[in-house]
C-alpha cells in the first residue's frame, strides 16, 4: 500500500492511499481556506456515567456551491474547490471540517459537572473517487485496500497517547440522515474507550479469563455448527445474522480466528473480510433491488497501549429497515431502557439474505 | 382516583381511571376477538451483556377499518370496535395487542445463546378521550391524574414478582415513528432491570453510598445555583435542560427532593410535576408554533422488592430535532460507540426554551 500526506490550506491533514505509487505533484484543496475554529469539549453525564461531546460550529456560511457540487469528488472546477485533488489514488482520508473531537482542544468551560477538552480526531474516509459507487460495487482489491487503510488510520491515530479508541464507521442512506451520497465513511478517535466498546470488551475479557478463549471466537464456532444464520463463510472470514440480532437485518462480519485489530490481519484474513464485506453489501442491495441503508461500525481493540487478547475485530451492520416498507424506529424501550425489541427472528431474516444470489467476482457497473 | 377494571373479548385487560366514580355498565371492546397469540422470548446478547426481545406477530390481518378509524377513540361504530368503550372516564390503560413482553410467555426456543420467556407486560396508556389533545393541552388536573395512573400501573405491575422494572414512556410525532396521533403512551414492564436504568441506578447508588445524598438531588441543587438552564421551578418540582444534555432540546423533570417512584409522591409534589410537565410540553409546542415530537420516559426505582433510596424519579425528554429544520440522526458515534455528540450547548437551547412564554393555568383548546 502506498500513501501520500498533504496539508490543506486551512490546516487540515489529507492522506491519499493506493496500491500504486502516488505522484507527489498533488495539491490538497479545501472548500474553505479559513482555519477550522472548532474547540469541542466533553462534559461528564453523572447519571449515565458517560462523556458527552459538545461542538458548536459558527463559521460564516457564505460559501454557496452549485447544486451539483460534491465536496468529496476530486476538484475539477477551481472556483468551487472540493476536499480532494485530481490524480491517481483510490482512497482518501482527511480531517473532518466539523469535528466533535480534535487533537488540540483546550480550555473547556467550567460547568457544574466535570469537563475535559474533547481531544481526539474525526476523519472522513472517501472510499473511492467514483461518486456513484458503493461498497457493494467496489472490486475486492479495492475493499482489501480499504481494510488496510482502516488499519493504517487505527495505527496512526492510536500513536497519539491521548487516543484510546478508534472507530471506523459508515452511515449510508437518507434513512440514517446522510445527505452526501459520495461513498464515504468516518472515523472517530476517542480519548477514552466509549461505553459500547467498553461494555463489549469487558464481556469479552470476563469470558477470556474464564475460558481462555475468545467470546466471539466461540460464538462464531456455535454459529457455524448451528448453520442457520450464515451469510458468507470461507476459510478465514465469516458473515452472519447474529443469534442475538437487535436490528432485523443486523449482520456481523469477522475473521474466524480472533484478531484484535486491523493491523493484526494476515493478507488472507483481510481478503476474506473483503469478500464477506462485498457479499453482505451486495445481498443488502439485492434484497429489494435498491440501495440498502445501514450503519456499519468496526470494533477492535483499544489503542491504549495494553494487550487485548480478548478483543476480536468485527463489523456490525445496523440497518434501519424491518421490512421493505417499514423502518424500525428506535423508541422507548430501545433508547430509554436499552432493551431492543425485534419483531423478526434472526433465523427468518438470515433466510431472506441467504436467498439473494450474488457474484462477488463479477465487476459491477455503478 | 377512581378506577374500573374490565376484560376484553380477546382476553386482554382494560382499566379506566377518573377523578369521579366510573359506571360499571361499560363493556370493553376490542378491534379483534381473537386471543392475542404472542409468545415472545428473550435471547442473551453475549457481547453486549444484555437481553434482546423477539416477538413475531402473525395474526391474519383481515380487519380493514375505514381511513378515519382511530382505535384509541371510544367506540362509536359497532361495526368497527376500538380499544375503548364510550363512557365517562379520563385515562385508560390496556394490554398492548402486539406485546414484546407478556406475563404468560413460555417455552422459549433453544438457541446457541441463553433464552428466557419474555415475561413482563406491555400496556398502552390512552391519555384522554380527546383525539386532538396533547399533554400540553390537557388541564393540570388531568396531568395530575395521569401521574397518579403511572403510579398505579407501577404498583400493580410491580406486584408481579416476575417484574423488576416498570417504564412509562411516550413516543410523540411522525418523526419518531408514531402513526397513531391520539394522545397515548406506553408502559413496558421488564423481568430484569434494563441496561439504561441499571446504569443510572448503579451511578446513583455509588454516589449515595459515598455522599449519603442523592446524585440527582445534588445535581438539581447545582442546576438551581447555576441558574442557566432552568425551564420551570416551583417549591416541589423542577424542569431543566441538563448540563450534560445528549439531545439538543433534552429536558428533565423531577421532584426537587428525592422520591424513588410515583407512589412516593406527595400530592404537592405530583401537582408540581403536572405543572412542570405542562410547562415543558407547552414550551416545546410554542418553540416553532407546531407540534414538537419527542420521546419522554419516566425513570424510577425498580420493583424488585428492595429499598432504593438512591433512586430519584424523573422524566427525560429526547426530542429528535436539533434545529427547526434539522433532525438529529443517531449515527456512528451515538449508536455504535455510545458517545453522543451534541452540536448545541445546553445553555443556548435552554435560552430558546426559556424565551417561549406559556400560561399553564389557561385552558387550551385543541
Amino acid at each position: 500500500m502506498y500513501s501520500h500526506k498533504l496539508l490543506k490550506p486551512d490546516g487540515r491533514k489529507l492522506k491519499l492511499y493506493s496500491r500504486y505509487p502516488i505522484t507527489s505533484q498533488l495539491e490538497a484543496p479545501s472548500p474553505s481556506n479559513e482555519p477550522v475554529q472548532a474547540n469541542p469539549h466533553l462534559r461528564w453525564h453523572p447519571l449515565r456515567g458517560e462523556w458527552v461531546a459538545y461542538a458548536s460550529h459558527r463559521q460564516g456560511r457564505t460559501f454557496m456551491p452549485p447544486p451539483e457540487y460534491n465536496p468529496l469528488a476530486p476538484t475539477t472546477n477551481p472556483d468551487f474547490p472540493t476536499e480532494l485533488p485530481q490524480g491517481k489514488y483510490d482512497v482518501a482520508v482527511f480531517d473532518n471540517r466539523f469535528p466533535s473531537l480534535i487533537p488540540t482542544a483546550n480550555n473547556p468551560p467550567d460547568t457544574i459537572v466535570e469537563t475535559l477538552p474533547a481531544n481526539g480526531a474525526c476523519e472522513v474516509v472517501v472510499f473511492t473517487q467514483d461518486a456513484r459507487a458503493t461498497l457493494s460495487s467496489l472490486e475486492l482489491e479495492h475493499l482489501d485496500l480499504l481494510l488496510e487503510v482502516w488499519g493504517d488510520r487505527t495505527r496512526e491515530l492510536g500513536l497519539n497517547p491521548q487516543i484510546q479508541y478508534v472507530l471506523p464507521f459508515e452511515n449510508k442512506g437518507v434513512e440514517v440522515g446522510v445527505t452526501l451520497h459520495h461513498p464515504h465513511g468516518q472515523i472517530y478517535a476517542y480519548p477514552f474507550i466509549p461505553p459500547v466498546p467498553a461494555r463489549m470488551l469487558s464481556m469479552q475479557q470476563e469470558y477470556y479469563e474464564k475460558h481462555h478463549r475468545g467470546l466471539l471466537q466461540d460464538l462464531i464456532q456455535k454459529e457455524i455448527a448451528d448453520n442457520q444464520r450464515i451469510i458468507y463463510e470461507d476459510e478465514y472470514a465469516i458473515a452472519f445474522v447474529p443469534v442475538c440480532a437487535r436490528y432485523p437485518y443486523e449482520v456481523w462480519i469477522a475473521p474466524k480466528e480472533p484478531v484484535s485489530n486491523f493491523m493484526g490481519l494476515t493478507p488472507e484474513q483481510r481478503w476474506g473480510l473483503a469478500k464477506a464485506l462485498k457479499t453482505v453489501t451486495l445481498k443488502y442491495d439485492g434484497l429489494w433491488n435498491r440501495p440498502f441503508p445501514y450503519l456499519m461500525a468496526w470494533f477492535g481493540a483499544p489503542t491504549d497501549g495494553l494487550a487485548h487478547p480478548e478483543a476480536h475485530l468485527h463489523a456490525e451492520f445496523f440497518p434501519p429497515y424491518r421490512t421493505s416498507e417499514r423502518l424500525k424506529y428506535l423508541a422507548g424501550t430501545e433508547l430509554a431502557a436499552g432493551m431492543f425489541a425485534n419483531d423478526a427472528l434472526p433465523e427468518e431474516k438470515a433466510k431472506e439474505l441467504q436467498a439473494v444470489m450474488v457474484n462477488i467476482e463479477e465487476p459491477i457497473s455503478a
